[in-house]
């Protein structure tokens, strides 16, 4: 079957999706656009699309629009994509976005009079690297990918998004764009968060002390991992996740200063209990 | 050159220094003991060495005594040591010890008789996995191996512990115990306290939401790796080193706090502010 994808944003996510739906013959034409002109040609040149296109063309040509650019900018380019829909009678066209925040976005599109041919899906994985040449194969392999408020979507263009996710071998799981925003606030934002305020402690200590990072061991990288994250990507998702985001927060305010208590009143069976109740992450966490 | 090699605590990091001491040629026997009856048994099994005897035994018999047992222990296992070689008029052989907090043990051993056969050393290395089975060939290779105060220890014992981590590939770092604790308090303790407190959030919320972990992406398995550490090790890590441990989680709930804040006032610049700094731990950790 001949299918024309078209990609917004072509970094990470975009280009590591555009490489495997190529590898393994879902997409016979690759098109994209990205507002970075270096993004685009590095995209070209590394084979990710076979061309570079405005908007409209992309839109014109392919059958599948996935929007992969920061979540500020993603309901903007959804409803542009959706209003070339309308404006063009595209009924079999779908657009679907790839946001690590759900909720806004829906509101956004609500009552868009093409809201059907939109798909809003979340496959979480990544890495704390970006852009084009940050791109791989099998990024998603084995993941798990939210497809949110379902039924908001036509149930054919629901199957076709998942058959793509299925090329891509992500466990398809289901939810509601609010449900998502809380569970991603758990297990994704708040890692983000913990991570740049563990790289913001040392490096405040490493003024002083300029050979702290020759004893960093392999759990300190471990853990401050996520905190060569990005700007454009993380400031948007913490700000439209805001509710959920200060709930967690303020849960791992608490937990820490459980553990500072814990540690100020030599309480060694508390840090005790503490230290085994987390380790029940490793019935959960391979 | 035969040179035997005696490990007090059978566990991660005197199993896994075993493995590669033998395989190295630096270490033609091998003796242990372990206060656990199945890991000493293990480590027999696993010929992590040649075999099981007593402390005295041990001491008898080896050039080298490594003790390699929690940081509780350490101190009591290493006076027991020196004490042996005082009454034994043993003046050739060493005593090392691998532990994580420094301050404590340095200070209880300061005025033995023969403190200067003792060599204080920190090999930052490890894995979340404990116990004989978690050993593992190059553990250390490439890792910082601190020695600490080390003018107060004979500059041949100094010698030949740096001798010995060189065959384990270690960078060798010279600072003092009161130092070391500072700077494992940021680029290690920290890690943990945060990956545990990172653990009991989402445990915690996955009380009412079953199906939490399906979510778990790469970011957050890495962030929360650490949670997996033991009690038996950590518990007394923290409070040996509670004071240097005080003063960095309370820069580190700050930190959290400055995110919390800009997120609260949808402070965008702010955010950006704090994660492009955050970034610059790119340019120190690969």
């Amino acid at each position: 079957m001949e299918r024309t994808i078209g990609i917004v944003g072509l970094g990470l996510i975009g280009g590591s999706m555009a490489v495997d739906l190529r590898a393994r013959g879902y997409a016979s034409r690759l098109i994209g656009t990205d507002r970075n002109p270096l993004n685009a040609e590095a995209a070209c040149r590394l084979g990710l699309v076979d061309r570079v296109a405005p908007l409209e063309e992309c839109i014109k040509e392919s059958d599948i629009m996935i929007v992969s650019v920061p979540v500020s900018a993603a309901a903007e380019i959804v409803q542009k994509v959706l209003d070339a829909f309308k404006d063009n009678a595209f009924t079999e066209k779908i657009v679907m976005d790839v946001c690590s925040t759900k909720a806004q976005i829906a509101e956004r599109l609500k009552y868009h009079p093409c809201r059907k041919r939109y798909v809003a899906s979340h496959p979480m994985a990544g890495t704390e690297h970006n852009g084009p040449w940050a791109a791989q194969p099998g990024l998603f392999d084995g993941r798990a990918c939210i497809i949110a408020d379902a039924d908001e979507s036509d149930s054919s263009a629901v199957r076709s998004v998942e058959e793509l996710y299925r090329v891509l071998n992500m466990r398809i799981v289901h939810m509601t764009s609010a449900s998502h925003d809380v569970h991603t606030a758990y297990v994704s934002h708040l890692s983000h968060v913990s991570s740049f305020a563990l790289a913001l402690t040392v490096l405040d200590k490493e003024k002083d002390e300029k050979h702290i990072f020759d004893l960093a061991s392999g759990g300190f990288s471990s853990t401050v991992r996520l905190a060569k994250s990005n700007a454009d990507m993380w400031v948007p998702i913490f700000t439209q996740n805001r509710e959920n985001l200060l709930r967690v927060i303020d849960t791992y305010i608490d937990k820490i200063k459980d553990f500072r208590e814990a540690v100020a009143d030599y309480d060694e069976a508390r840090l005790r209990a503490l230290i085994d109740e987390a380790n029940r992450i490793k019935k959960i966490i391979r």
